[in-house]
């Protein structure tokens, strides 16, 4: 016999699912909700519906967006270079510096052969596509410093230059107020081999 | 300007709501209801509506429960016995012993008046009530082994007691599997006081 009622179980599995949610978080979370408010349960199912609703993915770039094309590719932005990040959250991720003021391309996941994702399940094809015109000068593989991000730059890299456009890769070295102490040899090694000139 | 289209914000901000969940947890949470299909946004939503539906707190011990009374204060429990407990997950971890076959009583909190949480928070009225009728006779105060917790069961010890039933409370001491060598002064210092004779 399962120990908890039914609806209460089939809460708690369904909050297992999300990443990063274990047994115990999931638990937690199931008698989060049966503690508040009714309306509360009904506000957060409304915020689900509306996120399947109304978030499409652009069709340019690939990012969850409630407009198609989605703000990043609208005319306020440069079409002269495309950043290219695994994922939407990365894209953020760059925002946040306020510094880039380009275009973007969501691959929605890096090349992982060991786990089956190979080039045809990532969004390359119309990455291709939006170099037709020729407006892109440079493309800024931003996908992350891991093993799979750097298979997957790598590819892109050698598939893009033959088209005649620039490929650029984010600089790996020292986080910013770290200390070369703390620092793995991957990442100092990174921080010597992109050096730059004072 | 939200670096998120709104119904992702207000998704992201449900989310942060749950105990345990931060910014960058419900940020994930938000992404993967995205990546999955519409009808596991629809199975969650359900499960969440089923559960705010058919689950109620029972009259007897306000456990959170499918029926009322609930299975554990049904007749196929000894009614001498309760284990008085903070929250409904509190009864699942003493279950988990499948040597208690008495019956529950959830106070849903316990004593922090440091936290503005006095007596009249907890549900003490219907415990008091339960006992009105002399079948009870052993009170096991189940609270958490910490401030709040033994607050709240000195509290009912000197509530109870004056009744004329028995109460006790469980064991603090060493976990087993654990070493002397890492055990806090307060563990141990329980862990010696609760001693036993062999």
């Amino acid at each position: 016999m399962n120990d908890y009622a039914e609806p209460i179980a089939r809460l708690i599995d369904e909050f297992t699912r999300f990443p990063g949610i274990g047994k115990m978080s999931a638990q937690r979370m199931a008698y989060f909700v049966l503690r508040r408010g009714k309306e509360d349960a009904e506000r957060l199912c409304q915020a689900i519906s509306a996120v399947k609703e109304k978030i499409l993915t652009c069709s340019l770039c690939n990012n969850f967006s409630d407009s198609d094309p989605c703000r990043y590719c609208g005319p306020a932005r440069s079409a002269e270079t495309i950043c290219v990040v695994e994922e939407p959250k990365d894209v953020l991720a760059v925002e946040k510096t306020k510094e880039y003021h380009g275009r973007y391309h969501v691959l929605h996941g890096a090349l992982a052969p060991l786990n089956g994702v190979g080039p045809s399940d990532l969004m390359i094809g119309n990455l291709l596509e939006r170099l037709r015109e020729g407006t892109v000068k440079e493309i800024i593989l931003a996908t992350n410093p891991n093993v799979e991000g750097e298979a997957t730059a790598i590819y892109l890299s050698k598939l893009l230059k033959p088209i005649g456009v620039k490929v650029s890769r984010i600089a790996m070295g020292l986080p910013m107020g770290s200390d070369l102490e703390y620092a793995d040899e991957g990442t100092m090694s990174r921080a010597l081999e992109y050096r730059r000139e004072m």
